[in-house]
């Protein structure tokens, strides 16, 4: 059996990550593959109770450390139940956010250092990548319409932070891409759903069996 | 202000920690020092929050290292919003177990190596580690009577693995206790509740004020 290939779609609040990851989703099965979408932090029942536990907005919060380790232990459940046994069957998988948004969120947002977070994913997760990595970039004024569009003064805890908070998120997503052009590819997120899934298609290429 | 002293009680299950934790900071209180006593995982909102998630026996449990992810967050958050704050105005902190046991149940018990949960401790917990930990130690028979005076057949997640679990963790305790013999003391807790708290006083000594 050949290991199934993985890819994450990474990128701020309002990008429209979760709509792309079901269009892909859909093309590929198109073509006869196994496909398991999932998402984070969560994806399996285990991370889904961390998941309530990060995003609802009851309480004091965390601080970014306890972040980080939650966000890390919530990722070691779903890699270790969900996302290594579907690639160990041939399965390909998509996940909306992946390590990369707990680099940009706890690191460039919250002030980790990288070396930190990439000692959780190691002791967490074996350090596992995805081959492939959609950064999905939108104007911020394209990426609040969609807000408003989904559930205005509805916001998670997270996806509820400052400006200057998202705007240093975006920077490091940025950065990553840039140090690793192998990983990532960019993707143009402002034009229609269509537009933006036949970008996607157009980057995935020669990977398309 | 001089800052407080940070003192953990540790040992398997049974060993009559909790009952001489508060022994304790009643003859502490007695001398007018105010005293913190916590617990883990436990011990802030949050961080019982995620005790609910580690020790519920719903669900399919969490394999070693998301386990210990969960317990470093706890930590954490106890650690930030708790000890640390107790600590720097001056309270002696007392606390049902600490670091060493994510040490012994997960690395010993659960197969990490020490090194992976030190870099836990370390990224959310700042390495903080008790002036003084006392290690309280009984034979397995008088562990398991006091087990079956508690709470037959209602055992956590975590204390109602079998005996060769446990058999690891008081091994993992003792090396411990041999390796930084300047920050543990030795507690007999096969006696009384009376007896061994006179024995805790006594390794107290000098440090009392």
């Amino acid at each position: 059996m050949t290991r199934g290939k993985f890819i994450a779609f990474e990128g701020g609040e309002g990008a429209g990550k979760s709509t792309q990851a079901r269009l892909l989703a859909d093309a590929l099965r198109e073509r006869g593959l196994e496909v398991v979408v999932t998402r984070e932090p969560g994806g399996t029942a285990g991370a889904e109770a961390i998941r309530a536990l990060l995003l609802g907005t009851d309480g004091d919060g965390w601080h970014p450390r306890a972040e980080a380790l939650l966000f890390a232990a919530a990722r070691s459940d779903h890699v270790e139940r969900l996302i290594l046994p579907a690639l160990e069957r041939g399965a390909w998988v998509i996940c909306d956010r992946f390590f990369d948004s707990s680099r940009a969120y706890q690191g460039g947002g919250g002030g980790l250092s990288d070396a930190d977070l990439r000692d959780l994913h190691r002791i967490g997760s074996h350090g596992l990548l995805p081959e492939l990595t959609l950064l999905v970039e939108v104007s911020p004024a394209v990426a609040a319409e969609r807000l408003d569009l989904r559930d205005a003064g509805n916001a998670d805890r997270i996806g509820g932070r400052d400006a200057a908070y998202h705007a240093k998120v975006a920077a490091a997503f940025a950065r990553f891409a840039a140090e690793e052009p192998a990983r990532f590819a960019l993707i143009d997120g402002d034009g229609s759903a269509e537009a933006v899934h036949a970008a996607i298609m157009a980057a995935l290429g020669s990977w398309l069996p």
